[in-house]
């Protein structure tokens, strides 16, 4: 840890000033246009004095970049890569290191929004789409969206989605025994509050007599074994039920598709197309239907539309499901996908290309039966006949033996109950397959049990249908044809690393190069999520300091760092709650209050949890009515379970009445769930712990700088007070140990998506307390310095009552939309024009822009954002006096792009100019978004969410 | 290494699928075109019969990128990171984790050309120019080059230059003895061929006397003294010699510059700002002169001009001096410049800007100074009085002790003769401080020896001058707006990661991802260039591989990697055959022949070598007139040393006499230098040291995947036959090894650039002999299918007896200047609008266009890029009808730029589409190159290199 240097130092020079836009020569004429004496004044007329916290951050000292790379150099050598054979959904894989270098580890990539703007977005979107359209075709279904969080919540959200489409009486669903238990251990949690039973068993023999509305099956089994699922189908969709299929993608290139074999849903990860285990994550599951069951698929959908020049574009069909989910009656709270690990994976297919799939399935297969092969050699031959990459083996009392021998060999076996488990994938080389003999007690050469293997694919199981014809899994076979596809798409879409990203509550602040650079380094991408413990002694230590950290940042007492969304670390929330209740007798406390103004996950997430919820009014200024909570407090007072409310709300303001709030919901035995969305306006300032909330989720992918990765991935840790640690998420693994929990896994891995946490324990490494506190000082600033200098254009809608807004403001163009038709469409969409991506668009307020600017926009960034939106101002002036009409005017036909500017004959009311090139643009180096306006309407009326089949063209040729 | 494939799979489905851009079936098509039956067909149309080579490459099983990268680690493993306080030009660095990223790791970076289409280099000239800007400013002079290859080669181009400039008769050289010795052993082995006397002394005392051209000053000297320079460049001025100053640009932010000290040359090393040692390189050195010196400046530089729209543009200035550099009588063959590493060092002071810099080299200096007070506590004060960074001790008989003691603290000193020298950097801790100081026998605390430090800065010599007051060295201070800035000028340049770059002679392949990884990891990154061999096992055992390696592949007896460029290369090579003969007592054998086609480096290189240059004619297929130089070498054949040849040849063809040659030159008593930059036609297939040569140097950059960084790096190994093997370039640090050679030093490290040898290693580690053979052929026959698709639009200038090219063309569009007034610079420039770079324009043959499409390119862009030569020859028809005169042509017009589409009103003789989209080409994922054709005359009429001082603009305004 270094010396010599005191804290304000550190944030003149250290890492701090590299992170915050602004330097203190722009803070203080900052100050003077927000009209604050210093940023202390400026907090305190912000934030009510009755939450300020009473002690500052005990983080330590900031490290430098350097000093911090090489803390993760320590951390790493303390991880310990071994060959994990352990399976259960997690596989070795390789990377290309064109698309780690080009994808993963490049910003125009990883720093890149959710696609909600798909005029700028058409790059990922792409991308997206050739996800879907490779899901569509391993698994032989319609309809695949673009990735879930991972496999074990991909079968929760496909059990919701059986439970809602098969109109069964029966709250009953079957689970596969075969199932991953991880997996099993999720739908038990999601089941348990909505009061669904699970019926687990071996649908062979059990499945026929259960009445279920669908059943889950694993394919191949998690043993390894590789079954017919069809007359398991067949018994299922005699009553009714809906199957869905567990299936791995690398299988399905040699085994019969999901969809060949009579299934509704599949679901699966991605993670081996490429994906790093990273301990747990972040990876990409998927999740496809048939055609009837699109219009209930959770999560986004990707789908092909035509934008004003008739031209196809992409863009997320089906949108009103998602910000909008069925608030009070949810079986889904799904927003977050994992858009840069699925583009990863798309990637990796679109780069093998049919033929290089199978070829690595076979690959992986053949040396799956050669080990097979030796095993019987060994007298120790495999449980499963049939397989495809794994086998179990029945070892009883030499259990432990083996497992010494293999960990010595620097190898990690699935330990069962006197089984062990082998798992083969594309890494296996026929060195560890000797050295898994050599485990197993026999010193056996591979080339000569070669010849002994057995090709043990069930024919009528071998895959017929073809997959991936497509052009695009055609054409970029060579690295540098790889490399500049990559390349064209990232430039069709504008991220963070060409200008900012104004969101409201999304938080787009910087994600520093340095903070991405350890979770690719072998020791922490590499991991197996259930290797032994001991092999990830730098990821615990990582993980305690982390949860450490965050207690001290939210004065909680503990921290679960599992849930990988924030909205799975809301439900993980309220499940706490929940628990809580039941534990103390109350399990009849199922009132969740929750205010008008709150995002949609909120009452969602408090349904899943089997609740129910009671809105409570907002006033004029936005703020919680608090007399009507307390009312309806009183009201439920026997049955409130908790209050879920955002703070600073969402409104982007500190509302004066807190503690207020969460003393009556206390003082009628409720408790207070805060929404820690915007936890990033109050690091340093205020402690949600201190100030009355017994639990909130932090989303580390907006205040603790991991990426957004175009879309995903998120994390959503908890932070609780001492009362509810015992009820934060469980896991198998950690079942045993002191980290043993009771509340359910809402994650399928212990630490959710563990390799990016290094990502937010670096940032905050390289801050500390002083640094992080200056960082939410700075992002009021730049707020605050918004709202000044756009309030005169276009109103501020909320205010605490001295005029302040927290690190957010919401401007109000409703009126224009009366003085001159304009929409916040226009607005949004003519700020591309400019070189912005749009703030968020109506949302809390229909009709109004939030804008966030964060602390790491410098004063010349926002002043360039400010000039746009004055400039765009005026524009609408000008319908105003009558000089265009907004069917006529450059907002309307915004975005502008080379289609427009290229017109021989030039007919708009606006000049080229004035219509490509407004106020304060440059010619030079402006972003030309590839497609104009998309027409949304005609997207969702006709939804075409993957690539059709090349054949499909040949016969439409014919 | 692996095992259970065979080579043909590896072919098919290993890392050489991913290099070579077309697939086997491509392959066969592309066969069809060309006419041939098969490759090997081809291939014996392409190579006489008499040059292939008997035997396979004897490389090895290739290995799998994965294979690859852990082999890479196991060599890094061991390599050992100690920490270096050697100094002598090398210093520990911080590169900023953004700019390593987003510049050394980003291909739209690395893989761009050089900078002589300007127009699609708008990019990387604007951080050119801010480099010479950060040079001019600190070295307080009036023009800077934009880089040079290392500080002892820079040193020697400034003698040269001196030598030049001062038109004094004396050949003397005065040089300080406080000059780092590796820059004494360049310039002695520079002086000595050309008959320039050096003289080595205290230039306090010594200069008055000498009679010199020029003098070498080193500011701070190695010892790290502090002198004042005044008196000795005063004693120099006296007798009209040139004072050279070779500074340390760190120390330059805190001393007074050598302009205002009054040198008239400024050189030395920017590696210190934030490049890596890497074990000797690469880095830029620099140079910077008095304006009245420019137009003798070696190396390239960046100028300001204008385009065709009257907006400012950036260009290389004065560019007849480097293609075309002063053939028989030259004094530097210069070439390469070190681009991507001087952008590194200009982002680097970007970021820093002038306080961040100061800040930097105060702490530097403070630490140095506490170092120095513990010193003298120990009992062991500095030899040195004042200094900046750097102290040296004399340590008499306690040396081997205190270095033991240093090498257990994991650090290395510099050991003198009874001194050690220490050299502190931006990376020194006061940990570094107190481990030094128990090194030294003392147990002190840093905290505790800091108030009696001194500051021991010269009063008479602090800097008064400011420095880097231009805007671009205030904006960029935070990550997120440096990360835009270098996103936005990247988007400005056309490089490998978008288009094909189809220079002929240039090779412009594939630099994979895998092979640009390793170099950036510390144990390559970190290595000081003089530290303990044993700390660079890892380093030495990839040298000895490669040397075997490359000749295996060239058919020589010994390597060296020394040589950091081509053109250094050809020069070692020519001082090789210079002291072959003075050792047999034939020193007076000094005609080199050199064919009439030859690069301009062969002559410059042979003359620097002490030769007199005779030229041979060529016959009109191109070839060397055999005749000619059989004369040539019976008339000097008592003289004759040499001819130098390229081959296959300049003009892309595989001369059938080239063992003929050989046997003549050889019966004359000559040597055989046979230029390498064409070996990648010949890898696998032919091995010149079989076929008659005697030494070559090899582009590493060309054939072995260097990438071309923008314009360098470059690297040009030499191989020679075992009688030249005792005459390659030696090095002090080599003296009394096994590796001992007594050719003089022509490169500043022994090893070259030797962390970019790692890029080549790979390549050949994964290509494996097959693989690099089956790249030869196909680079043959992309050019042969080009040659094929063009010849009837733009006919092919030279083919061999069999109608075959090698593995590039010529083709000739001489015609089309008589047919339509057409230059080859309009169809370069119009090459820009389809999405491409030019060819190599008007060389060899002035008027052509020479063109290389390298095994990388798939058939797919091939294809495109003859689909856009072809309708450029259909636009030229245009003019040859009457539809467009030449002046109103699209042609003449190119590159259209978005001012041009942008135009209101549209007045041209063909469409905004014709101009700005023309066939086949699309309106979305265009490049848009920033300017428009750019006025060179203008520019060369008004140099401006530099960026002027924020001050100036204050004066003009006023």
């Amino acid at each position: 840890m270094p010396a010599h240097r005191s804290q304000s130092e550190d944030i003149a020079t250290g890492f701090a000033r590299r992170h915050i836009g602004p330097s203190p020569q722009d803070i203080k004429g900052m100050l003077r246009v927000v009209g604050a004496d210093s940023l202390e004044a400026l907090v305190d007329q912000t934030l009510p004095a009755a939450i300020r916290q009473p002690t500052p951050l005990h983080l330590g000292q900031p490290l430098t970049e350097t000093e911090a790379l090489a803390h993760m150099a320590d951390l790493a050598s303390r991880n310990e890569v071994f060959t994990s054979l352990i399976g259960q959904g997690y596989s070795g894989t390789i990377l290309p290191a064109v698309i780690q270098r080009n994808i993963l580890e490049n910003p125009a990539w990883y720093t890149a929004y959710t696609p909600y703007q798909p005029e700028i977005s058409q790059g990922r979107l792409e991308a997206l789409f050739n996800y879907q359209t490779m899901i569509c075709d391993l698994t032989g279904l319609d309809v695949a969206n673009a990735s879930l969080l991972d496999e074990a919540t991909a079968a929760a959200e496909a059990m919701a989605l059986a439970e809602r489409s098969a109109h069964k009486k029966t709250k009953a669903f079957f689970v596969d025994r075969e199932v991953h238990p991880q997996t099993l251990a999720v739908l038990r949690t999601r089941a348990e509050p909505l009061g669904w039973t699970l019926i687990v068993g071996d649908p062979v023999h059990d499945l026929q007599k259960a009445d279920v509305f669908g059943a889950l099956i694993q394919y191949p089994g998690s043993s390894g074994a590789v079954r017919d699922p069809r007359p398991m189908i067949a018994a299922l969709r005699a009553k009714g039920g809906l199957a869905i299929i567990a299936a791995d993608l690398l299988a399905l290139t040699l085994l019969a598709s999901p969809g060949d074999l009579g299934a509704d849903i599949a679901i699966g990860s991605a993670q081996r197309f490429g994906v790093p285990m990273g301990y747990g994550g972040p990876h990409a599951a998927f999740m496809a239907v048939r055609d009837s069951l699109k219009r209930a698929l959770p999560g986004r959908l990707v789908g092909q539309s035509i934008d004003v020049h008739g031209q196809p574009a992409y863009r997320l069909a089906l949108q009103t499901r998602e910000q909008h989910i069925r608030r009070e009656k949810a079986t889904s709270n799904i927003c977050t996908a994992q858009v840069l690990l699925a583009v990863i994976a798309a990637m990796y297919a679109v780069y093998h290309g049919p033929d290089g799939l199978s070829e690595i399935a076979r690959r992986v297969h053949r040396r799956t039966a050669v080990l097979a092969a030796g095993l019987r050699k060994l007298g120790l031959p495999p449980h499963n006949e049939s397989f495809f990459d794994t086998l179990t083996v029945e070892v009883g009392a030499r259990q432990s033996e083996i497992v010494a021998r293999a960990l010595a060999e620097r190898i990690n076996l699935r330990i069962g109950d006197g089984t062990l488990g082998i798992a083969l994938d594309e890494t296996t080389t026929p060195a560890t397959v000797e050295a898994v003999w050599r485990a197993f007690g026999g010193a056996l050469n591979y080339r000569e049990v070669e010849p002994e293997m057995r090709d043990t694919l069930h024919p009528a199981l071998k895959r017929t249908s073809s997959f991936l014809t497509q052009e695009v899994f055609q054409a970029y076979r060579s690295e540098t044809e790889l490399l500049r596809y990559m390349r064209k798409l990232s430039d069709r879409d504008l991220a963070l690393d060409r200008a900012m990203i104004p969101l409201g509550s999304c938080t787009m602040k910087l994600n520093a190069t340095t903070e991405m650079m350890p979770l690719t380094w072998p020791a922490f991408a590499s991991l197996h999520p259930f290797a032994p413990r001991e092999q990830a002694a730098g990821y615990h230590a990582l993980f305690a300091k982390l949860e450490e950290w965050l207690a001290d940042i939210t004065g909680y007492d503990a921290v679960s760092l599992q849930p990988n969304s924030g909205a799975q670390g809301e439900y993980a929330g309220m499940l706490a709650i929940r628990h809580y209740h039941a534990a103390r007798g109350e399990a009849h406390r199922k009132v969740c209050l929750i205010p008008s103004s709150a995002h949609g996950t909120n009452p969602a997430s408090a349904s899943m949890a089997g609740m129910d919820v009671v809105v409570v009014a907002c006033n004029n200024r936005g703020d919680v009515d608090v007399e009507d909570l307390r009312a309806k407090a009183e009201q439920h007072s026997a049955d409130l379970a908790a209050v879920m409310i955002t703070y600073p709300s969402t409104h982007g303001v500190f509302e004066e009445h807190i503690r207020e709030i969460c003393d009556i919901v206390h003082g009628h035995g409720g408790q207070v769930y805060l929404d820690g969305a915007n936890l990033n306006a109050q690091v340093g300032l205020a402690r949600p712990g201190e100030y009355g909330a017994d639990v909130s989720h932090l989303n580390l992918h907006k205040t603790f700088c991991i990426p957004h990765g175009g879309g995903g991935p998120g994390m959503g840790p908890i932070g609780v007070r001492a009362h509810l640690k015992p009820y934060l998420p469980g896991h198998l693994v950690l079942d045993g140990t002191d980290e043993q929990r009771h509340g359910g896994a809402v994650a399928a891995a212990p630490f959710g998506s563990a390799s990016i946490l290094t990502i937010s324990y670096i940032y905050i490494l390289m801050m500390g307390g002083e640094g992080l506190r200056r960082a939410t000082e700075v992002a009021i600033l730049n707020a605050n310095y918004i709202a000044a200098k756009l309030d005169p254009h276009f109103p501020v809608l909320y205010r605490n009552e001295r005029g302040r807004v927290a690190h957010e403001c919401i401007v109000d163009p409703r009126a224009l939309k009366n003085s001159a038709g304009v929409t916040v469409d226009d607005i949004a969409k003519r700020l591309i024009d400019y070189g912005f991506h749009a703030p968020t668009m109506s949302f809390p307020v229909p009709g109004t822009l939030m804008i966030e600017p964060t602390e790491s926009e410098s004063k010349a960034e926002i002043d360039r954002f400010c000039d746009a939106m004055i400039a765009i101002r005026h524009e609408i002036a000008e319908i105003e006096t009558g000089r265009w009409s907004v069917e006529a005017s450059p907002l309307r036909h915004a975005p502008h792009t080379v289609h427009d500017i290229a017109e021989e004959v030039w007919k708009r009311a606006y000049t080229r100019h004035e219509g490509c090139f407004p106020a304060g643009t440059t010619r030079t180096d402006k972003y030309w978004c590839p497609v104009g306006r998309i027409d949304n309407v005609y997207g969702d009326r006709n939804l075409v969410c993957s690539c059709p089949p090349i054949e499909d063209y040949a016969l439409a040729a014919e």
